[in-house]
């Protein structure tokens, strides 16, 4: 018997997002639309240089568990923060949002992880993490049977850039594996694909049944130059890809079947951190809930186009009365 | 020489902003559309409860300079944060609004303050504020020249709620009327009013010249039954006052003048919190600078509208930008 649609292993981070002009990333030297990894000196130096923010849980996986607790799905976490105000903040907020969360708090050593994001006023965003105590979570944080307990399990794919946590993450997916449970995974950023090519394309091969990726990294993941190639890659390998494709919606993948979604409106772009966060949280409650792929993917998108209007990565009205009203 | 426009001496702040329906209100006994002052205890119960929220740096005097450099004015604050992850939020992000601020943290003792405060789907807000450090600041935070150097000092009326920073305030006051300095308060809120009837009907005909007050506000300060009567009190003492009325605008009094000052509109009702502390920021840039009451109305009223928009009590655009715009 599983108690919970999806488990999710992730960075356990606090976002501190503020508005800026563009030509506030060139002067402090901001990728744009990426996640750039900052040690604790460029935070500190890169937090005063910001203008005024507002702090609002985040990290990738914990958004999406977020949205599929919105949705109405039974949803659980695992990741690490420190013993601090922003550990707190973290910890609530995702309790708060209805997603079981247990994984003790460092009580020593760096703290809570914080992406300080700047959103410029076409919506996009750069984010540049302090991983902090994020990263130092490790297999003694997994508990087999909760992670037996959910149907799917979802990994991060921003967990592989520090061996520990890493590592866990393996341990994670044989646990799933072991209990006859599916694994997916989101390749997060296509820096962070490049960074670590060789150990995705084995993970993917060995462990993953479900597999996120926007257009650039499924590219950079398969070292092809268009999509539909990397898309029948992944169909040979036997899974099905959700492959977000911003404002063109979604291109859904599994054997001979090419499934398009079409992106859902949204009257005003604000901030687009956690659109795919929550693309996945529509699209895995979809596929734990055996709706289909097309539906899964609708339902992706309804709650990708819900989290653009605001600033912050996670819903702020219920995904569940969207979804009915949408879908009745 | 005046180096600032105005300079505040209020409680520092962080919000911790959720979104509710009513019926939360009811269940855990908040009091609607007020600031009602919690112990930490209640604090810690109080935010166990509330859905996820944001954090946003607050505190209405502190809003009120954010506001003031906003416009373009050149604002200073005295206030008391600890050494904590909330109280790095709150310095970082008045410094970042350009609001001079030097007040040296605790070391040790309470934590930051922060105010939890729930949003009804109609905007309306109800405060509930976990003090903690903020009342620790004493007259040795307080440095002469830097209030001398300012054409106004403000003081917020929720410092009435402490003993030793109600010392502070008075000192304040007295050092600000030293230098020949105008000195404004806003009484903050009703039921400060009823806490501290005596103490402000003191204050006010001792050492202010600019009263800031709401319809509940004035009317329990004077124990008059209507805004008319009100203003005709504090009229006859010499003061200028700023009344606000909600939707209604506000109406500024001095002597036999009577401007009435008709609310800027909102396009949506996101978060009424700081309205009154933006009208306050509007009005007294338009005192320092010299504007006439009518116009500093107007920008108090526009200042106000801004926020109004949005979550969080501080603009989130350049208010000169919107003057420059409304006014020209």
């Amino acid at each position: 018997m599983t108690r919970f649609d999806v488990i999710a292993v992730g960075n356990a981070i606090v976002d501190v997002i503020a508005s800026v002009e563009p030509d506030f990333l060139v002067a402090h030297n901001i990728v744009p639309d990426a996640m750039t990894l900052i040690d604790e000196e460029r935070a500190h130096a890169l937090y005063a240089a910001l203008p005024p923010a507002r702090e609002i849980s985040g990290g990738s996986a914990a958004n999406s568990m977020a949205g599929l607790a919105s949705l109405g799905g039974a949803a659980a976490f695992i990741g690490k923060v420190r013993n601090d105000q922003l550990g707190g903040i973290f910890a609530h907020d995702l309790t708060a949002a209805g997603v079981a969360y247990h994984t003790p708090p460092l009580l020593d050593g760096p703290a809570t992880a914080r992406s300080l994001i700047v959103v410029t006023p076409d919506g996009h965003r750069s984010m540049n993490t302090f991983l902090g105590a994020s990263v130092l979570f490790s297999k003694a944080d997994l508990d087999p049977q909760q992670i037996a307990a959910a149907k799917i399990l979802y990994l991060e794919g921003y967990l592989f850039d520090r061996d520990p946590a890493k590592e866990a993450f393996y341990s994670a997916a044989k646990m799933a594996r072991a209990a006859d449970r599916r694994v997916a995974l989101t390749l997060s950023d296509h820096f962070c694909v490049e960074r670590h090519k060789a150990a995705f394309l084995d993970l993917v091969a060995s462990h993953v049944d479900i597999l996120f990726a926007n257009e650039r990294e499924i590219t950079a993941l398969y070292d092809v130059d268009n999509v539909e190639t990397a898309a029948d890659i992944v169909a040979k390998h036997g899974l099905i890809a959700a492959i977000t494709r911003s404002e063109k919606g979604a291109l859904i993948v599994q054997g001979d079947q090419r499934i398009v979604i079409v992106a859902e409106p949204v009257v005003e772009v604000r901030d687009t951190t956690g659109a795919g966060d929550l693309f996945a949280a529509g699209f895995l409650f979809g596929l734990a809930r055996d709706v289909g792929l097309a539906r899964a993917g609708h339902l992706g998108a309804l709650a990708a186009a819900e989290c653009i209007g605001h600033y912050g990565a996670r819903p702020e009205t219920s995904l569940r009365d969207l979804a009915e009203r949408r879908f009745r």
